[in-house]
């Protein structure tokens, strides 16, 4: 039985990539980036007017109890004039400051007579009102290192910088069986003593956070022919999926069967609740296969401690931090592995943690009461109020 | 010029549903529920046993040296005989317990002499193992009420109980304009005094979050009669978005034009920085418009501060809570007004906010480097190091 670091450190071994495909900025949401992105101008590439006003020289404002208003440049056109002593242009936010000009006098700070213009102050640091030339990014620096997601924020900034179409990294194809004679689809009738398949629901939405679908999702009852049968079907997929029948138990089939399609595995079982049964291992052409124990939670947690991190590797992402917070309950651990249950974040004076009603692992509601899992280390036996602990979100937001 | 509060209270006042619909469950990642849903049966729908071993009487424990295997039950199926004195029923994890047990030893508790099992421990709280029925959900309880968005985990709860269609929010349709004669395609050559329209892919990015894609997306001059016939052309979408031109300089002409389309002025300009020039008004046929100034960072504190609340709303969703957290820097504010300025979350000993490199709300790279905005409130003149200030995730987590 390993550790979860250690389980961790296995899977992440196995990290590989899927490829790489250029596609349209606009359909780019989600996906992550396989480039770096350098400027390919200066940011701003001209000094910029902040400010609707006018561009004057600032050692002019002492001099001069008025100035000549020799021209007026909007965004998007350039002037066509010099400023000399005693002269200014009027100008836009976004309009590039003229030639001579080293300060922006707001419009608020000036009176306009004619075509003249009053200043209604004596002094501006040069460079006032004014967005220098590569202030923001140079030409070539790097403003975007690949193994990014892309946001709304960085779709912006693509866009800023020209990137049309961007190289993101390849979906992997994922598979999933759930295993088990009580479970039925979700569309079907149910017997008291059957439950539907939720698990491919679940797992398929986390993974849709990194905007992959599942090619393949399918049930098999507890009979090890049907099982080899199903998993041939799906084995092609770059990460394969099972749920159920992973423990020890008299139906748990699954490690023997995957023994027999050849699958190496690399570990099963680990020193964690929920979770413990964990199998992991690889096919003869290098697929991964995660078969899960069949409790809901257990399954969730499972992808936000493994999966998840498998995932992010294969695209360079970074590991998500965990978000250390105090928690306003105490709790006693009930084994030596390290725990994982259901938090919520609330905001008392600051941000905090607080539980959430939990029956165990088979429960279908815990998820939608909480954020996030907390996490309570193995060495550590009680938690008590005020205690600062590991928090990870179920939206993977750090 | 009306306060960030009362700008709040008068865009939510026109918050409205965009319609319902029915779709598949597997399609609902993301998507807003429009529907309470209720338990459809006991959760779990039997006493299920929560491990592999015995199911036996637990008074049974004390009498009994060793106790006569009976049946042998498997998730899926149930148990044909009834328990009596003296007897038990080997079963595995996630099959009902068989009438006359209350509880199940564990498979490591006991060992197993061909008909007979010994058990190793004498004493089991009644319940023991055993997950109760309806001890996560009775009959009929509200599991989720509606104005949920759907997440991983919410999928995976709505297959559980069966809902293989749910009723979701519709989406509002979405029509955008850039406008400004420095604005270029993205995949455009672009002057040195030219920009390129991010604004759409920014704000279309955030709006994906919530599952929507812009229906337009137009550039146009800074000339009315383009404008005004660019908006006639967008005007039948539920929200219309323009930015740039809506502050007081001379080119400035789009609260002009909207009035000239007869769009009913909400309000005008508001205690914000940045984002002061916004504008907020309504179309004769009741659609929304939001006209932004042009600056990236404007206008994605403007999603954020406004457009996603009116959002939320009209999809019945909570207000995204600020998450309050200490700072570890100092600032002083520039205006009387409310400030919006980037943040990035951080663990030192636990979560608190840091800033990032900012030039101002031109700078196209500030969202990149940072996790979110920080709020600096009007009241406020400085914040010191270990203030505890609200923030608000560009992710939208809480």
């Amino acid at each position: 039985m390993v550790s979860v670091k250690e389980a961790l450190e296995l899977i992440l071994l196995q990290s590989r990539s899927f490829g790489t495909e250029e596609i349209f900025l606009k359909d780019s949401f989600g996906r992550v980036l396989a480039e770096d992105i350098l400027a390919d101008r200066d940011y701003p590439p001209f000094n910029r007017s902040a400010m609707d006003g006018f561009a004057l020289r600032s050692a002019d404002l002492l001099k001069f109890d008025k100035l000549k208003i020799i021209e007026t440049v909007y965004a998007g056109s350039i002037a066509t004039k010099i400023i000399r002593k005693g002269e200014c242009i009027k100008i836009m936010t976004g309009a590039p400051v003229p030639a001579g000009a080293d300060v922006v006098l707001r419009k608020e700070d000036a009176t306009e007579t004619g075509e003249f213009m009053v200043p209604g102050i004596k002094e501006l640091k040069p460079g006032a009102n004014i967005s220098s030339q590569g202030e923001d990014a140079k030409k070539n620096d790097l403003v975007i290192s690949k193994s990014h997601m892309i946001d709304g924020g960085m779709m912006g900034t693509l866009a800023a910088l020209g990137k049309k179409q961007i190289n993101v990294f390849g979906l992997p194809q994922v598979g999933m069986i759930s295993t088990g004679d009580e479970i039925r689809q979700v569309g079907e009738a149910v017997l008291s003593y059957q439950i539907r398949d939720s698990n491919s629901y679940s797992l398929e939405g986390f993974f849709q956070l990194y905007g992959i679908r599942f090619k393949n999702k399918n049930i098999v009852s507890d009979r090890k022919e049907d099982l080899i049968n199903s998993f041939r079907k799906i084995q092609d997929n770059d990460i394969i999926i099972l749920t159920g029948g992973v423990s020890a138990g008299d139906a748990d089939f699954v490690p023997d069967v995957l023994t027999e399609l050849s699958v190496r595995k690399i570990f099963h079982k680990v020193k964690i609740k929920p979770g413990k049964p964990l199998w992991f291992g690889i096919t003869r052409d290098n697929k991964i296969v995660f078969a899960l124990p069949g409790n809901p939670f257990s399954v969730q947690t499972a992808f936000k401690i493994f999966i998840e991190p498998y995932l992010r590797a294969c695209f360079g992402l970074k590991t998500l931090q965990f978000g250390r917070l105090p928690i306003i309950f105490d709790r006693k651990k009930k084994t030596s592995f390290d725990e994982f249950f259901p938090v919520t974040l609330k905001t008392n004076n600051s941000l905090c943690l607080d539980k959430v009603a939990f029956n165990g692992s088979g429960d279908i509601t815990s998820t939608i009461a909480s954020s996030g899992l907390g996490w309570h280390p193995a060495e550590q036996e009680e938690l008590k109020e005020g205690d600062l602990i590991n928090f990870i979100s179920w939206k993977s937001f750090f």
